[in-house]
């Protein structure tokens, strides 16, 4: 399964609404060489994630719209397959943003070289280290800065970072309620993961479902959805909660201005702060995230899945799993073989 | 101007949109006599503030509302008449939340006595000190968190407590932008009060007009309305932007939902904090403010101004110049004369 040409997924238009595969072009084009100092990765796994839907959209957000006529920009694990450069070698398993292709030539500036480890599968990379564990990490305890006894919720509370903030709530804990859009999910996360309770936002009133399973109200809230049940918790949110807004997927494919929270007023009311963060502003401190997330994964406290589609090929009709929920965990595209060790 | 009788304004309808003379029951009862431990006050000076309208309201708030047949609460300012209270007597000026009548008798445990200084009027206690001077310094100090350089916007700039959060941002180091309902009032916090710049909302296009006198973008916003300000100055607000959630005029007299701002995603990719406030929270750090407030006043580095209405029988028409945007300063009724001295 080694291409033999570089094959590419390039942005060809802005999509309105989910992404459509007539959004981007299919290229094969040859395999690049590296110049002095460079090197050439071929991707192993590709990371699909919600946030790479705003980077679609021209307007301003925490990085630059990916550009019409670009590769596709997505987070990647690959091998190093000849090198120019001397901090690299053949063989080099490197994490990084190397986008929907299967080759790509670079200084290695913005690549981390990830250690061989038998017991972690390459995974583990994209699914719990990467960038989703220090999200859920930083996300929930610096802002929102939970307290054993309190209620935390969790929307979108199966996905790659949900899980693990719901985790790791009930590893300081709290009562840990989470928000999913199925029953295998709901069934997954308390009993799998031990959150206190589940809703199946898609066939459950989740005000009502809400106010059952918080009977002191939400002191802390992980948002990554938006929309209703923003307006939910916010109607149950307890004086002084802190709601970290990690993400807003319910609009994301939205194709008219989507208003925020009809009781945005509740912010007033209650002193609750809302406060807006990406990952990559932590990149300093994601080593400490990940000595954590090492130990509570090695004490068997926190877990993880991931729901591998196979082949490059499908990653435009994939990534739309994030937003309809019917991705099982952390989204990745199996690009190529992994190395034999 | 010493009433013979109790004449009070009791809650008779919740409004619905801006106050009603009708939903208030205009009555006169015998002035009431103090028993053991009470005292009877008479009312000097009432305030009117925005946040009375949410008071009005059946929801849930960060204090109960007031009920039908309730005498209207509102903030005073009154002399102690009759004292069989050890800690009060006759002569005693006291300021707390006797509602919009004459007279009332408490046990006085919510009052404060205020100091009698030949050189600070009354109302000063209301414009100033009382609730509307903390309001100011704890929300953009605490929350706001300016830092000299930065810019910082403050919506009904010209209102009791928007005029002092301009000239503590001034007094910090700040580049301020007031906006404000009319030429009158941009002229007053420009030249008067030393703000940067001042926009009309009335007359001017509020976003352009933000573009042009925040070139360095938005730091912290000091929100007191809501609504079409608060979106526009989203889309100009910086990284790690700070916004103090004091209140929101735009929708307290809102007949059907409000939505929060379209531009509710930028807190997200701009990584802001809103943090909304309620200055009671606050109370046991009062003294910290009126210290340094007093000191700017006597430095003349802060100015404040008053609105009186004449007659306990105006408020209900008077409130509506706090969302009209009509008041020049702390809205106060003079319910009757001050003791002389």
């Amino acid at each position: 399964m080694t291409a033999k040409m570089n094959r590419q997924w390039r942005l060809a238009a802005r999509p309105s609404g989910l992404i459509q595969e007539s959004d981007f072009e299919w290229r094969e084009e040859p395999i690049p060489t590296p110049g002095d100092n460079e090197i050439l990765v071929r991707n192993i796994y590709l990371s699909l994630d919600p946030t790479n839907r705003g980077w679609l959209r021209e307007t301003k957000s925490y990085v630059p719209p990916v550009a019409i006529g670009e590769v596709m920009r997505g987070g990647t694990i690959g091998v190093v397959e000849q090198s120019h450069h001397p901090d690299f070698q053949a063989g080099d398993i490197v994490l990084g943003f190397l986008g929907w292709q299967d080759y790509a030539i670079t200084n290695g500036a913005a690549l981390t070289k990830l250690p061989v480890d038998p017991a972690l599968p390459l995974t583990a990379y994209l699914g719990l280290f990467g960038i989703i564990g220090p999200t859920a990490y930083f996300g929930l305890l610096d802002i929102g800065q939970p307290k054993a006894g309190e209620t935390l919720v969790v929307s979108a509370a199966a996905g790659a970072v949900g899980s693990l903030v719901g985790q790791i709530g009930k590893i300081k804990g709290c009562r840990v309620v989470g928000i999913a859009g199925s029953d295998e999910k709901c069934r997954w996360i308390t009993e799998e993961l031990g959150f206190d309770a589940a809703i199946n936002y898609k066939t459950e009133p989740v005000l009502e479902r809400l106010k059952t399973h918080c009977p002191n109200g939400i002191d802390v809230y992980f948002e990554n959805v938006g929309g209703k049940i923003l307006d939910a918790v916010l109607s149950l949110i307890n004086i002084k909660g802190r709601i970290a807004l990690c993400g807003l997927i319910a609009q994301y494919n939205a194709t008219e201005p989507v208003p925020g929270p009809y009781n945005f007023r509740t912010i007033l009311t209650q002193r609750v702060r809302i406060e807006g963060f990406i990952v990559l502003d932590y990149r300093e401190r994601f080593m400490k995230a990940y000595e954590a997330l090492g130990r509570w994964l090695v004490e068997g406290k926190i877990q993880y899945r991931v729901d591998v589609i196979d082949g490059l090929e499908n990653a435009p009709r994939g990534i739309n799993k994030l937003f309809d929920g019917t991705n099982k965990g952390k989204l990745i595209v199996k690009v190529s073989e992994e190395p034999s060790v």
